[in-house]
Parts: structure tokens; C-alpha cells; sequence
């Protein structure tokens, strides 16, 4: 990683609170690149959808493996056909015919075609020798009917040599690279390894991600009664979805309180098992204060920025610590504030593409989105990046405002918006960008 | 479901083929709408994302539960900040603090705020007795530390009532719905729950989806060595993921041979676990037709469509026959393209929507598209749609010739286009909307 302090706006806050090293989205996402990524491991292919290649596949031999006709017709000498038309249709013999799954034989005449001879393909089915086209059945009608002696049909129609046929590499040619590295596997993709043969694939393995939750108020979901002043933990299980989402295996560290030397133990305890580690913290100064001790606390490199030039979601922590999985250097943290919104508004945005990062994952996967009209003017403050939850209908994206403790205002909505870091805001008919949830 | 037959399409195919029963897309997805819904289940919070809800969920009580601070600050009657500037600030005793995890304790005068006083709050505090604002500590100078007595703030800036808290039932009122029925449940659906209390949702059962594979030539995946003429199953292992993205649950239904007998046998022995079966039936006619059959035999309502005016594609069945899970009757059915590459996008356009509406989904979630400038000029015929694969970059959509046989175009494309029933095609140049492949 480059120096981590150039560039950095270092920024006195009032009242004599802390410094913050801020840093602006972009810079995080261009900057924060730890060096970690998971294994690799062979995953069979049933299991692979969305996982991540660690090595590129190759084709193992040439697709579909012979030349296949791809209608319904005769197999055919191109050049017997060239000048047939309706009023002067070409005849030729039919000799045989050409079964699916199983080849022509080439030893019996009856599917070798020669000269003014045609055999009967179905779609799919191996050209037999002497044949370099398929005629569609259409273009044909049975002259004279198999009976006695054999068919003779009429072609109303010339077609080129290759025509209603693939070769058998025009589909893959042996040792072609199918799938790159650091890809996604989609659906189509396993259906590709499945014809050539690949049942199982290198994949990274998924990022292992541990999730703390801060905060001496907070409590478990499941906590039936709730002290005075108690709140159950929304974050945790949001942000396991994400990290799913994201390709990571989610794992909860549990939620530990406002104490320092607590918090450093568990993340401590975490580490050698944790490719990322993700701390949902008390959005207090000094919660957020506690969080950056007992990261600091568990060695180099350490922390990245603290504090980042976004809206919501400004009392963001990033750092790479300690030892993880195998004893290598460096497990990225994210500390996140403490309110949900704000949370799960930074994960999506450092988070998921850090995971994908440690994933092994070259380019994410596209995200749904619309363009909408803006329905009203949002005021926006320059050098920061805001993000703003809208509902969207009849192509009219419309702000859902609230304090950023408000859960609500994410489950309304139906995706966000940014308002980049160059703006001072948004006129209302605006045309924007909304990122859509799914 | 509304008279099957009504405007239907009959069309009698050439050179004395059958009859198609040919339904254009938007015919088939406004028609064929099976009845048949998955059972609700008790599904935990864990297990729950982008299952769909099978009923409304609604809070259980107020959230978050108690009024509290927004801000780092004091709380304050905010009449005792009226006119306070930088230049005259108002002076308040600062009678104790609040703590995160804990009431305020009313029984004690330190924590409730009296005309002149103030308590200090952290962020996401329990508002104390008599306070109705937070002032944020920016907006104070410690006048007097604490020391022998109490401390004494300065305030610069008025707050209006309200202002720095969250009311007790701002984010969620009591008895408020918080998921909708039908819905397919988000991240942050899930962190609403956790914060309601909920740990687990009545959800749909996932739709059981039963895949068959028709073809004397296809073999399985793991084969190693194919006899000539032989292809190995592309389809089934695309169909298992794309069914997955749908919320369903593959299984596997085998291979079965280019015999009805056999193909009806199987149907049979799968309805009474299968929500819907899917079959990549071989694409020879001779296999559509006994596709078809083996359908047919299965008992009413019966086959709803065979063929579907869409390029490529065409050869679909669309049915619901014989008696499924439970007893009920009608188990939809869908009858592929035997060429992986057509099978795959008639599934994407009616298979996943079936699946949706199966498992109890009101509204499918947002797809990834982009908008992007057609490179060429596209032909096409009215009263089809056209399913254009197409590569995307820089702005441009490139389309993807090939066979409908070549399974590498589709894993070579980022995304897909549409070319509607009522168009002749599309200019290069024109501006089209891409489904992108995630």
C-alpha cells in the first residue's frame, strides 16, 4: 500500500475533540487496498454460483466436440443445392438418417453423403461424412416417399457450405480461456463449465467476516423485555446479510460494551480467524474514542483514516491490524458509527467492495439502478459525498428525510442516491442516478 | 385462470408439421398465472434474507422505545436557550450526566432537567425528565469546569423543542407494518426486524423446482469420456442457479431418454414434490413432440401454450397438469428448448417469474440494466421478440451473433436486449436499455 498519511486532511474539530484523520470516499476506495486474500479451494460445481474463479478455466477439449446441425432437415453437398428454387427445385436421394447421440457411421453408406445424395438430420444430431450443410425442412418436400426403393425429396432452396451447421470447435476451441480469473461465476457460466466437462472450480474462498457490535445499550434481538435505555442490535444482522451479499461468510463476535480493554481482547480472539473484521460502534465520541484505542492497541500497520467525508456515516474507522488467518500481516477493520443507518450507508460503500477486494474479486457484479427525476432540491455540503434514501415511482425519486438513528428511512426506501463530493446539492428535476436495493 | 384458449394463436407449421398453440411473451406472462403458492414456514432472522414474506409483519411495540439524544451534547428545555448567541450566551448548570445502557433515574435530581439546568448526553441517550431538547456540545463552552460544585456551560446557539432527540415512537409506532406480505426481505429488512424484536418471519416455503434433461445425446456433466455424438448437460447446472436466483430450490430430475414412456414415468414420479417442473426437452421435433405427450398424459388443466413468439426460444411448452405437493392440483410446467442457449432465456423471461409468483413474490426485485447506444443495425420480425445478447462498454451495446446451439455467447455477454413484438428491429445507434448479467 502507498503512504498512508499523503494526502490526508487532518482536521481540528470544535469543543477540543479529537483529530480525525478524514478522508474522502474516493480516497478510501482508491487508497484502503489491503494486500489479504483468501485461498483458494476447489468448490464443486453445484456450489460455485456467484462464487469467485481463483485461477482462469480453460477449455479442456473443443465445443460442442463435432459439427452439429443446428435445424431440422437434410444433410446435404452445399453445391447440390446452389440454383434450386421453387419453380426449379434441385432432387436429391435421401439415404439415410442421422439419429441423435449417436454418430454417423461412417462404414455404412446409408449416412455418407455424395453426390446428389442427402441424409435426414434432426436438430442437434453429428453431420455424417461427404456433408457440409443442413437444408431446413422447410425448404424441402418429399417428392417421392420412402417406400421400395428410397426417398427422393426437393430442395427449393441453395444453401452455403456451413450453412445449418456449427464445427466442432465453433462453439469453444480446446485450451480457449471459458472463464478469467477473479470472476463471478454467473448461471450461464456453470452451464458452460458443465458442458465442458469442469465439475468443480478454483474459487477464493468466501472472506470470513467477524462482526462486533459496541455499545453497552445494546442487546441481542432475541432480548424479549428491554431495560429503560436497552435497544437490540439491528446492525449485526444487516450487516451479515451484506457481507453475504458481498460473497463473505458472516460471523458474529458478539456485542461487546463500551470498554476498551474488553473490545481489544475479542477483536484480539477474532483476528487469527478473520479476513475482515467489522465493529459496529458506539456512535458516541467516546465509544467512537474506545474503538480507535483497541484497534491501535492491536498493532501495525494500524489506522488508515478515521473519519470519513461522507453523510451519513462521517465516524468511520479504517485500519489494517494484527496477524490473521495463516499468520499473515494485517486484518482490515472497519469501524462503523454506531447508528444503523449510517452503518449499513458506509458498508455498502467501503464495506462490500472491500470484501469483494479480500475475495479475490476483479470487478463487482452489477448493481440494479434507474435513472429518476429528482422531486425536490437537496442542499449538500462540497468535499463531502451525501447519501440520500429515496423512494422511486413513475420515474420520480423522492428524498425520505429523518435523523440518521431512524432504521426506518432504509426500509422505506426503495434505493439512494449520491450527491458527489464537487456539489453544493441537487435542483429538484434533476435527472439522477438511483442505486436500487434488491 | 381465465379461458385458455382465447386468443390463441393457431399456425400451422410447413411441410405438415404440427400445430403450435404460439402465445407471444407478454401473453404468456399476463395468462399463465398457475395458482399454486408454497406453504408458509416459521423462518429464523438468520435464514432470512431475500425470503419472502408470507404475511405483513407489524411492530410489536414502539421503536426505538424511548425518546433519545441524537447528538453529543446537553440535554436542555430548550425555552432556556432562546436568544442565546456568541455574542450573549446562555449560562446552564450542568447537574449530572447520562449514560449509555441506562434510564435516566428519576428519582434523582442530577439527571432531571430544572429551569437553568442541563445534563450532559452522549449520542443515543435516554432523554431525561423535563429535558426536550439536545444541544450539541459545538454549540457549548464549559464556563465553569466541575470541581467543588457543579459545572456551568455557556450555549451560542438556540435549539427549538425537539431538536437533537428521537422521539420513543419516531422510527416505528406500535402496531406500524414494517414488511409488507409478498415481499422478498432486503438487508435492512432484516435489521428492522432485529431492532422490532422479531428473530423470525413467516416466509413461503421456497418453490421446489424439478429439472429434467431430455436427449438421447446428453450424458452428464462428470462424464469423461463422450461417445461420439454425445454432448454433456449444459442446461440443468445453468437452470439450477437461475432457479436459485429466483428463490427457488433445484433438484436434480435426471436424464431421461428420447421416450415418452420413460419421460412420463418420471413426470409422474416427480409432481407430488415438485412446485414446478422444468424440462430441457431435446430440440429435434421428434423430442418436442414427445415432450409434449408425456405432458399431456398427465392430466388437466393441461398444456396452456406450445411455442412462444420469441427469437430465440420458440419450441416452449407452458402447462400445469397432474396433482403436486399436498394433494392440490396442477403443477406448472415448462417444456425448454433443447438448445442451452435458448432454454436459458425463455427461463430468465417466464421461468423466474413463475417461480416468483410460485413462491409468493408481489413484486420482483430491481434487475442490474444500463442504458447504451446500439452499434448496429438489429433485424427482427413483428410479433416476435427478439432476446439480443450483447456485450457492453464504454456506452455501447455490441450484439453477440452465434447459433442459438453457441452457449459461449451468452457467457460471453454482459447482458441481454429486447427487441419487442411490435418492432421490425432497431437502428444502430438507438439508445436500449441492457439487462446486465450479475
Amino acid at each position: 500500500m502507498p503512504a498512508r498519511t499523503t494526502g490526508a486532511t487532518t482536521k481540528a474539530e470544535p469543543a477540543g475533540r479529537e483529530f480525525f484523520t478524514t478522508r474522502t470516499v474516493a480516497e478510501a476506495l482508491a487508497g484502503f487496498r489491503p494486500a489479504r486474500r483468501t485461498r483458494a479451494e476447489q468448490v464443486p460445481l453445484g456450489a460455485a454460483l456467484r462464487r469467485v474463479t481463483a485461477e482462469p478455466v480453460r477449455a479442456p477439449h473443443p465445443l460442442p466436440g463435432f459439427a452439429r446441425s443446428t435445424v431440422d432437415g437434410y444433410a446435404v453437398r452445399a453445391a447440390d443445392t446452389y440454383g434450386a428454387s421453387e419453380g426449379l427445385p434441385g432432387y436429391l436421394t435421401v439415404t439415410g438418417a442421422v439419429r441423435m447421440g449417436a454418430v454417423p457411421d461412417v462404414t455404412g453408406p446409408d449416412v455418407t453423403v455424395t453426390p446428389g445424395s442427402a441424409v435426414s438430420m434432426p436438430t442437434g444430431g453429428a453431420m455424417p461424412p461427404g456433408a457440409d450443410a443442413v437444408v431446413m425442412i422447410e425448404y424441402t418436400t418429399e417428392a417421392v416417399p420412402a417406400g421400395i426403393g428410397p426417398a427422393t425429396i426437393e430442395v427449393v432452396r441453395p444453401v452455403a457450405p456451413g450453412e445449418g451447421v456449427v464445427r466442432a470447435d465453433e462453439d469453444v476451441a480446446e485450451g480457449k480461456e471459458i472463464i478469467p480469473n477473479g470472476f463471478v461465476l454467473r448461471p450461464q457460466d456453470l452451464g458452460m463449465l458443465a458442458a465442458a466437462g469442469v465439475t468443480s472450480v478454483r474459487a477464493h474462498a468466501r472472506p470470513v467476516v467477524t462482526i462486533f457490535s459496541t455499545g453497552d445499550e445494546v442487546v441481542a434481538p432475541d432480548t424479549r423485555e428491554l431495560k429503560p435505555g436497552q435497544v437490540r442490535d439491528a446492525t449485526a444482522s444487516a450487516l451479515a446479510a451484506l457481507v453475504a451479499d458481498a460473497g463473505g461468510a458472516p460471523v458474529y463476535g458478539g456485542i461487546v460494551g463500551d470498554d476498551p480493554g474488553t473490545l481489544e481482547k475479542a477483536l484480539r480472539a477474532a483476528l487469527p480467524a478473520s479476513d475482515v473484521v467489522v465493529i459496529s460502534a458506539g456512535s458516541s465520541v467516546g465509544a467512537r474514542d474506545e474503538t480507535a484505542s483497541a484497534v491501535a492497541a492491536l498493532g501495525p500497520p494500524g489506522i488508515w483514516c478515521h473519519g470519513l467525508a461522507i453523510k451519513p456515516g462521517k465516524p468511520t474507522l479504517l485500519a489494517e491490524c494484527g496477524t490473521g488467518p495463516g499468520g499473515t500481516p494485517g486484518v482490515p477493520v472497519i469501524g462503523l458509527p454506531g447508528n444503523p443507518r449510517s452503518a449499513l450507508v458506509v458498508f455498502r460503500l467501503i464495506g462490500m467492495p472491500l470484501i469483494r477486494l479480500v475475495g479475490g474479486c476483479a470487478t463487482a457484479p452489477p448493481e440494479p439502478s434507474t435513472r429518476a427525476v429528482l422531486a425536490r432540491d437537496l442542499a449538500s455540503a462540497t468535499g463531502r459525498l451525501d447519501v440520500v434514501q429515496v423512494t422511486v415511482s413513475g420515474g420520480v425519486a423522492t428524498p425520505l428525510f429523518g435523523a440518521s438513528a431512524l432504521l426506518s428511512v432504509l426500509t422505506q426506501a426503495d434505493g439512494y442516491l449520491v450527491i458527489p463530493e464537487e456539489a453544493t446539492g441537487l435542483d429538484a428535476g434533476t435527472e439522477v442516478t438511483v442505486t436500487l436495493y434488491a
